[in-house]
């Protein structure tokens, strides 16, 4: 274990922007990366600003994933937080960029929670969450 | 405008580790943060993991804040997702660092959407966000 999760930055420019302002359809997209990831959706919220824009976050057993979008700039900006080792980030990020037609993309990955920095607290491997109520 | 997105990423170690277990106590203390920011918070979400663990996020009109704690290490992660430049992010950093006690910490800024990749999209000042129900 190097980290306790992992960031995907991802910047989706040169996007459809109608895609990008109607929350129905981000909705879907985020739930349907979520599930190609092999993540564990636990709840979702989505919400349209006026006049235009769409945010959404969804928690997953594995941490989140998240996004805006800025349709009047063909922009989306996505982050997928993870931990543990079996999640294919890669596969959600592959979908979104074709999804929201984006013509420029990015990404960069982060770890968080570095094994250096945890020195003096337990060095096992982290617990196995499993979701609750509440 | 040099980006349409600031992003705080934040690494709270050596926290207390009772505090970062209680889904109750991290909540607040996110809400709190918010308002520290002068966000204008939307909705949130936090759930609490068997056996630890907390993953939440407050999706505020100016984007997002989210968190995951890992008590067993006494470390949290979180994100500080602002779009415009009203908010004060580092109100809602040095908050977070005293409420979860943490004795290491540190920061990393991000800008999401940069001017550079927006060019020949619109380039005068973003759309101002309004909430809407939905």
């Amino acid at each position: 274990m190097k980290a306790l999760g992992h960031q995907i930055i991802a910047e989706f420019y040169d996007c459809d922007g109608d895609l990008l302002a109607d929350v129905d359809y981000v909705t879907d997209v985020m739930l349907e990366a979520a599930k190609r990831a092999k993540a564990t959706i636990v709840t979702h919220t989505f919400h349209h600003f006026s006049p235009l824009g769409v945010s959404g976050a969804i928690i997953i057993a594995e941490s989140h994933l998240a996004i805006h979008t800025w349709p009047e700039y063909g922009y989306a900006a996505v982050d997928l937080f993870t931990c543990g080792d079996s999640l294919h980030t890669e596969h959600a990020f592959d979908y979104l960029r074709v999804a929201l037609k984006s013509g420029t993309f990015s990404s960069m990955s982060l770890e968080r929670g570095h094994q250096a920095m945890l020195a003096g607290r337990r060095t096992q491997t982290p617990l196995d969450r499993k979701v609750v109520n509440g």
